[in-house]
C-alpha cells in the first residue's frame, strides 16, 4: 500500500477501505505517511470529502494511534460534554461538578484557547495551584475520588489527531466536516465514557458560522457515536452573543462559581441544565427532561455540586478558597467601566461575540498562535446582554484591563460589538435543535 | 504573507496573485513554504485549477528560482523543440543536428526516461563518452562552436521545479495542466531560447491519453510563452505506435543516424521534418514549410546534418566513430527474432505502444524509479507499423537480448502489443494540430 494511491483514490473521488483509512492514521502518527502526503490527502478530503462510514473508519483509527483509556473499572455512568467552542462559554466549569452531584461521572479532556474563543484549561489555570496536565492514573484517581476530573490531552491519547491538527492548521484544512468529527470524536472515544453530550454552536462567536454547518457536524458526530456503539446527542446552540455576562479567566471562574452558588445568568444556566440534563437522561439517573431539572435545582440550592467543585480543586493541586474568595484569582489593576456614550436609547440589539472575543485579545486574554502567553486576570464581566434596554450611561461592560492602551482598543471593540435599536429585538432561541 | 492564507483562497477557488505566487515558487525553494504546505496548495490547484494569467505567473516565477541563461551574445537565433515524451520518439537526436545544419542554435537541455517513455539523455549516454551533465559555461561553449548541444539540467536552473516535481510525484498530484504546463515550460524558458517548438504527444503511449487533454496543454503552453514574449508553437502528434522501428537506447541511437543518413523511417522522418520545419521558419531561416522542407532534405542529402551530429559527439566527449561503426555501442548478448505465429494474416492493425514500452523495461531497458539503472544494450529494432502485411512467420520485431527469462517477457508484451486484422486498417494521422 502506498501513500500516492490513497492519495489519488481519494483525488479522484472514491472512498477509502477500513484498511487504507488505518494505513493513513497510523502512518502519520509512525511517520510512513510522510507529512506532506498526509496534506495532500487532507486537502483530497477536503474537496472530496468521506461517507459515514470513511468518518467512523477514520475515527476509530485515530482513536487507536494511542492509549485508549479504560474505565469499566470505575463504578457508575461515565458521560462527558464536549464543545465546539464560543465566546464565554463556561459551561464545563458548573456541567461536570453538578452531573457528579446528581450521580454520573465525568471524564473530561479539554483543550486549550486559540484565536477568539477562551479554552476550559486556560480558565481552570486562573485558580491558583489548579494542575490540568496529569497522567492517567492520576486521572483515573480523581475521577474515583471526586467523580469528574478536568485535563489536557496526554501526549498517549490520540497522537493522530494532535499531528493531524498540527498540519491541518497550516494548510488550510481545518474547516472539514469529516476531519473536525473524527478528530472531536477521537478525542472523546478515547476517554473512556458511556455516552457523550455535545454542544455544536453556531454563530457570529462560533466555529460554524451558519446553522446549517453546525447541523451537518452534529449529524456526523452522532453517526459516529452510533458505529463506536456509544449513544451520542448533540445539541444546537446559538453563539452570536457571548454566553453569560463574563469573559476571559478569572472574570469566568468567578461566574461559574457563582453559577454553582445558584446566582448564575439566565442564558448560561438554561444551556448548562440542559447539556447536564441530556447527559442525566443518558446516563440513566433521570428519566426525563423534568426530573433532570428538579435534580440539578436541588444539587445547587442544596450545595452539592458547589461541594464537588471545591472537592476537585483540591484533588487537582487548586487553592478551594476561591469558592469564597474570589481576590485570591489573578486580579487586573483597573477596572474600566464602559458605558453607552449620549444620546444612546433604546435596546440592545446585538452584542458581537466574535468582537467580544477580539476585545479579550486585545487585552492580552487570549492567544493568536498555540505559543502565546496570556494574562488570565483581563477580561470582560458584566456584559450587557441583547434586549436589555439602555440609555445614555448605561454600563456595557466593565473590562478588567492590566494596560491602558489594551483597554483602549478593547473597549473600542466592545463599542463596535453592542449596538442598539429603537424598538425591542426579537429574541432567537438559544437552544434550536437535538440531535440523536 | 502565510502559506495558509494562498493556499486557502486557492481551495476556495480564488485566483491567486503574482506576489503569492512568486511567495510560494521562491518558499518551496528556500523552505518558507513547508513541503506539507506546498502540497497542500498543490492539490488545491489540482482541484480548482490556475488562469492563464496564474500559470504565466507560476511560470515565470519558477524559471526565476534559479539561473536564467543568457545567450544573447550568442549569434544566430536560438530555438529549442520539447516533446512530451512518448515510445520510440528519438527526434530530438536528428532534429538538433538538421536544425544546425540549416543554421540554426539548438540550446537542448532535456530528461531522463522513467516508466514506459525513455529519455533523451539516456540515449546519448548509450554513445561510449558522452558527456550529458556538463556546467552552463560548457553548454554556452558547445553551442557556440558546434550549435547545439544537449545536456542535462544543472542544479542551478529552475531549482523550484525540481522540488515541486519530486513532491508532485508522491502526492498525486503530476496529471494537472497547469503544474505541467509550469513544469515544461520553466525549463525551456530558462534554456535562453528566442522561441520553442513544442511536440505534444496524445493516445496510448504517451502521457496524455486523449487528445483533449494535449490540446488543453498545448494551448496553455502557447499562452505561456506568449506572456512571456517567446513565441511557441505546439504540435498535437498521436503516440498509439511507436515512433520508427526501434525503441531503446542503442536501438535509437542507429535509426537516429540512420535518419541523419537519409535512410530512416517514413513516420520518424515527417515528425522530424514538421518539427524541425516549423523551427527553422520561427527563427527566420525559411520562409514557409516548404522551403524549410528543400533546406532540411538538402542537408541530409549532403551530410551537414551528420556532420553536426558528429562534431557535437566530438564536443560532449563521445566516440564521433558511432557514426560510421555501430559497433562500438553497448550491444546485447542476443538478437530474438519475434515472428507472426502460424495463421497469422491480414494487416498490422495495432502496435501498442505502451505495450512495447513495457517491454523495453521488462528487457532491462528502462526505470521503474529514478534511480534505476538501465541496460543500454538491450531494446527493439525491426519494429513492424500498422498497416503492414502479415502472414505466418512475417518479423513483428528484433528483440536486443540479455537475458533469456527478460528476453521471454518481453517477446510475450510484444506478441500482446501487435494486433492484426483482416482487412487494411484506416490509419490515423500522425501530425494532427497546430496551435500557435
Amino acid at each position: 500500500m502506498f501513500p500516492q494511491d490513497i492519495i489519488i483514490k481519494k483525488r479522484d473521488g472514491g472512498a477509502l477501505t477500513k484498511d487504507e483509512i488505518e494505513f493513513f492514521a497510523r502512518g502519520v502518527t509512525d511517520g510512513k505517511f510522510a507529512d506532506y502526503q498526509a496534506t495532500a490527502l487532507l486537502m483530497a478530503i477536503f474537496w472530496r470529502g468521506m461517507s459515514a462510514q470513511e468518518t467512523a473508519w477514520l475515527t476509530d483509527a485515530m482513536m487507536r494511534s494511542g492509549e485508549v483509556i479504560d474505565l469499566k473499572d470505575l463504578p457508575g455512568a461515565k458521560v462527558d460534554k464536549h464543545s465546539t467552542g464560543g465566546v464565554g462559554d463556561k459551561v464545563s466549569l458548573i456541567l461536570a461538578p453538578l452531573a457528579v452531584a446528581c450521580g454520573l461521572k465525568v471524564p473530561m479532556m479539554s483543550g486549550r484557547g486559540l484565536g477568539h474563543t477562551g479554552g476550559t484549561l486556560d480558565k481552570l489555570e486562573a485558580i491558583p495551584g489548579f494542575k490540568v496536565q496529569l497522567s492517567v492514573p492520576e486521572f483515573r484517581a480523581i475521577l474515583q475520588k471526586v467523580g469528574c476530573a478536568m485535563i489536557g490531552q496526554t501526549p498517549q491519547v490520540v497522537p493522530a489527531d494532535r499531528k493531524l491538527y498540527s498540519l491541518r492548521d497550516v494548510t488550510g484544512t481545518v474547516e472539514c466536516i469529516p476531519l473536525i468529527c473524527a478528530s472531536i470524536m477521537s478525542k472523546k472515544l478515547a476517554e473512556g465514557i458511556d455516552s457523550l453530550v455535545l454542544d455544536v454552536k453556531f454563530g457570529k462567536g462560533a466555529f460554524m458560522k451558519k446553522k446549517a454547518d453546525a447541523l451537518t457536524l452534529a449529524q456526523a458526530m452522532v453517526a459516529v457515536g452510533k458505529a463506536a456503539g456509544k449513544p451520542v446527542w448533540a445539541q444546537l446552540t446559538a453563539m452570536n452573543q457571548p454566553l453569560g455576562r463574563a469573559a476571559g479567566h478569572t472574570t469566568e471562574v468567578i461566574e461559574s462559581i457563582e453559577c454553582l452558588k445558584g446566582h448564575g445568568p439566565a442564558d448560561l444556566m438554561e444551556v448548562t441544565y440542559s447539556l447536564t440534563g441530556h447527559m442525566l437522561v443518558l446516563g440513566g439517573k433521570a428519566k426525563d427532561t423534568a426530573d433532570a431539572r428538579r435534580q440539578m435545582e436541588a444539587a445547587i440550592a442544596n450545595g452539592s455540586a458547589l461541594k464537588v467543585f471545591r472537592e476537585m480543586c483540591v484533588a487537582q493541586g487548586g487553592d478551594p478558597k476561591v469558592v469564597d474568595d474570589y481576590r485570591i484569582l489573578p486580579a487586573a489593576k483597573k477596572l474600566l467601566e464602559v458605558k453607552a456614550a449620549a444620546g444612546a436609547t433604546g435596546f440592545v440589539s446585538e452584542v458581537d461575540a466574535l468582537k467580544c472575543g477580539h476585545a479579550i485579545m486585545a487585552l492580552g486574554g487570549g492567544r493568536a498562535a498555540v505559543t502565546d502567553r496570556i494574562d488570565h486576570a483581563v477580561g470582560i464581566a458584566d456584559l450587557i446582554k441583547i434586549g436589555e434596554p439602555v440609555q445614555a450611561g448605561t454600563r456595557l461592560c466593565t473590562l478588567h484591563v492590566n494596560d491602558d492602551a489594551k483597554g483602549a482598543r478593547a473597549e473600542a471593540l466592545i463599542r463596535e460589538a453592542v449596538q442598539f435599536s429603537a424598538a425591542a429585538p426579537q429574541l432567537e432561541p438559544l437552544i434550536q435543535d437535538l440531535i440523536r
